[in-house]
Parts: structure tokens; C-alpha cells; sequence
């Protein structure tokens, strides 16, 4: 998917910190980063990441998440990372059989949004690549996330997994877009009146060339189409093209048979 | 992130089908394939793959959503990869001037799910790694779907934009597993019986060991320690711990104290 950065919108930043737990691969730790800054966060915390750091490789991935990157703390184990924190989710894969409040991701983001108003410092713990975080981690967590997938198929990377999170957190900004709305390029939604000119001209124009065949179709015949061309939601700018649309193709019809 | 996969569980399947328009990595293609199998879509089909099909790097990258891979179609354009379903969304990051619906994942899902159970084929169509879809491919799609991101950071891949859409689909999923939950290991939650009882024990004991010094704060007290214990939800298991917890310290003090 093309990148819809532009550096001259509104940077939307804040929201929880990201913890990496033993972190093996510099690549993964990049894609973090990119994954975060994508939906506003740029705290990272790492524990003891396997191959140092800082390490060339994360820049490499971090796609210009730079930022993300440069500020990036660095702890000797978990519970100096989370020390500051007044609530910590920690991330798992697995049930572990301890008994934890579990969220998932959705929950999660309306449960740290509600915190997050009220001031509180929130942590996102996430365990290594491979065998995630161990009971002991996940005890310090508050509650766990785990995202709902394919129970015969579930396998997320560790930017897959920061990047649902990150993603359902964004969505709880007040600054997200809305949900879904009409995009109409340089022209305004065409109001009733100008639809009704157009109807009036159409059906003007199908009475002329004699279309509605029996009388008694005609009111059901115009509704039906009247409601497709609600259906459209069309601009000033499209109306004006099917008014164009309408004189042309009758003004052929009659040049042609005249 | 761990794999949670477990191949007895019972696999969740049926969606979408996922359309790549000129796709230019086979390690993307594989990506995707497992985005989409854990979110249990199986649909995928390719048009005009930059580096042929079948693609080896397609098949490592994959990480195991093979059956996504082995019954992949190939089409020559976008009309033939489109042309026998009956819904289809266009994803898109940019603004490209056109008058169309636009819906973030979520809104699109709940709107699929509609189309999906009142039997709808539905596609999810993605352009090429760089430059996304042309206007002219847009223009194929009842609607388009804009993933809601840092306006001056939205940099996603085509596995990751892929993911968070398919995701937004499997959560609309019956099968999906709640919002949230207490996940209690082998013990079942304590009934209120067990709790006044641990309740009772513990304040027996802080009686005995003078902990209210004044009478007249004792009611407030003993209502603040029971509304932290009742935050925990315990489990019939964890009650025990507690008698034993206070049965333990009580014990120590008497012995030492007599």
C-alpha cells in the first residue's frame, strides 16, 4: 500500500509505551518503530535486545520512523522498564493457565483510552520473537491481550502484533476520521432539488420517446429509477454531467430520427 | 509474537476474496497469504504478478498458509480477477479527487458481514507495493476502504494493510472470542459464600491482632479492604491461598507473641 504520509499534516502523537522484552532480530525492532509511529505512539522501551543497540538494522526497517528510534530507552529487565508505569498490558499468544483479566485489542484501546484521559502512564508489554513473555512477565501485567485470529492458524509477527494494538488504540483518537463518510473530489453532494431537476428532465425526456409503454407502469417504473439515482448519492458536478447524459442521448435520437 | 496456532482447533474459514494488483514481491504475496489465513480468509488471487507465478520467496514468506498459495488464481487484469463478484472494495491511501464512499476497516467489515450473510461474493482489491491502485481500477469498487492512520506518518506494507482489513473481518466473525474475559486456569471463580467467608476470617484475625485501633473507623476499613479484594475476582483456588495467607501470618504472630 502507497504511503499517505505527508509531512505538512498534523503529527497525532501519544498513547501507551511499547515494551520490547528480549527482542532478538534489529529488523523486528524497526518495523516496531514504523508500526507505532503509524498510529501515534513514540515511546519505545527495550530489554535487553539480543543484538545490542543501537543496531543499523532497526533504522533500516524503522522506514523513517527515526524518531521512534533516537528516543528509544534501554533497560537491564523488565521490572525497571515497567517501573514508572501505573497500568501494563502484557501481550500473549497462549493460554498459560494463569488466571489474568484478557482483552482483546478493541477492549483494550477503550480500557487505555478511559486511563490514558485520566492521566495514567500505561505500559504494552510484548515478549521475543519466538517464545513470547514468560508467567513471571505476564504477572506484572494488570491484564493480557490477546488478538482473537485463527485458532488453527494464528501466527502474527512482532510488528503484526504491536501494529493491531497500536492500530485499535488509533482508532480511539478523537482525531481519527470518521468511520465512513462520502469523498466527492472538488464538488459539493447535490441537494433535492437539483435531483428532482434531473428526475423531472429524465422522465420529461422517456416520455417523449415513448419508454413507459402501458400508463398504469409508469409511477412504479419512475420510483425504481428514481431510487437508483438516489442510490448514487451524486454531486452537483455528476448531476450536471446527467443532464448532459439525457440531452445527449435524446438529441441523438431525434437528429437520427427526424 | 508466539504462534498460537493450533492445528486440532478447528479452523475458521470464509471471506473475502483478496485481489493483488500487480504485486511485485513474492515475499509479499506469501505475507499476505498469512495475514489472510489467520483471519481465515483462503480467496487470494494475483493479476499480472511482477515476477511470475509460482513464486518461491512467496511460499517462504508464507509461514505456512500454503492452501492460501496452492489455490491462488492468476488473471490477466483487474475485470477478469473482478468480474464474478458482486461487491468489491478498493483500498486506497490517498485522496484522488473521485466521488466515492470511503470506509475505514471497521465500518467496511460490518458492512461485508451484511453482504457475506446475505450470500454476496466480496472482494478486497490492493494495488501494487509503490503506487497503489490507478482511478481507473478505484472506479471497479462499490466503495474504498482508507486504513485511519498518523496523518503525517502513514506508512504501511501491503501484508500489513491486508492484515488490519482481514482483521477487522474476523472480529465480525460469530466464532470470534469475546471482547474480554477472566481466563481462570483450572479454578472456577469464587462464589460470594467464599469470599465472606475469607472476608470473615481476615477481619477475625485483624480483630485479634488489634489492626482497627479505633472502633468507630473499623466499618470504613473493613469496607475498603473488602472492595480491594473484590477487584481481584478471585478464584475458589486463590480464596484458599488467602485463608491460608492469613491463617499462616496469624499463626507466626501468636507463636511468636506468646
Amino acid at each position: 500500500m502507497t504511503s499517505g504520509s505527508d509531512p505538512n499534516r498534523p503529527m497525532i502523537l501519544g498513547g501507551p509505551t511499547v515494551i520490547l522484552v528480549e527482542p532478538q532480530l534489529g529488523e523486528n525492532i524497526g518495523a516496531v518503530a514504523r508500526a507505532m509511529l503509524n498510529c501515534g505512539l513514540t515511546d519505545l522501551r527495550l530489554v535487553r535486545p539480543r543484538d545490542g543497540w543501537p543496531n543499523p538494522r532497526a533504522v533500516a526497517s524503522a522506514a523513517g520512523a527515526d524518531q521512534v528510534l533516537d528516543q528509544a530507552q534501554l533497560f537491564p529487565n523488565v521490572d525497571y522498564a515497567v517501573a514508572d508505569l501505573q497500568r501494563v498490558y502484557a501481550t500473549t499468544a497462549r493460554n498459560r493457565g494463569m488466571t489474568q483479566h484478557i482483552f482483546n485489542p478493541r477492549a483494550a484501546a477503550a480500557e487505555m483510552r478511559e486511563q490514558w484521559n485520566a492521566g495514567l502512564k500505561i505500559g504494552l508489554l510484548f515478549g521475543p520473537e519466538r517464545t513470547g513473555l514468560i508467567n513471571d512477565q505476564l504477572s506484572l501485567a494488570d491484564a493480557l491481550i490477546a488478538v482473537p485470529l485463527n485458532p488453527a492458524f494464528a501466527s502474527l509477527n512482532l510488528a503484526q502484533a504491536v501494529l493491531l494494538i497500536c492500530y485499535e488504540w488509533f482508532v480511539t483518537t478523537p482525531e481519527a476520521p470518521p468511520e465512513r463518510l462520502l469523498r466527492t473530489g472538488q464538488s459539493q453532494p447535490a441537494t433535492k432539488a437539483d435531483l428532482l431537476n434531473l428526475f423531472e428532465h429524465l422522465e420529461r425526456e422517456l416520455d417523449a420517446c415513448r419508454f413507459f409503454s402501458t400508463p398504469d407502469k409508469r409511477p412504479s417504473m419512475v420510483r425504481n429509477i428514481r431510487n437508483a439515482f438516489e442510490r448514487m448519492s451524486l454531486t452537483e458536478q455528476e448531476v450536471r454531467t446527467f443532464h448532459g447524459i439525457v440531452a445527449g442521448l435524446a438529441g441523438r435520437r431525434k437528429g437520427n430520427g427526424a
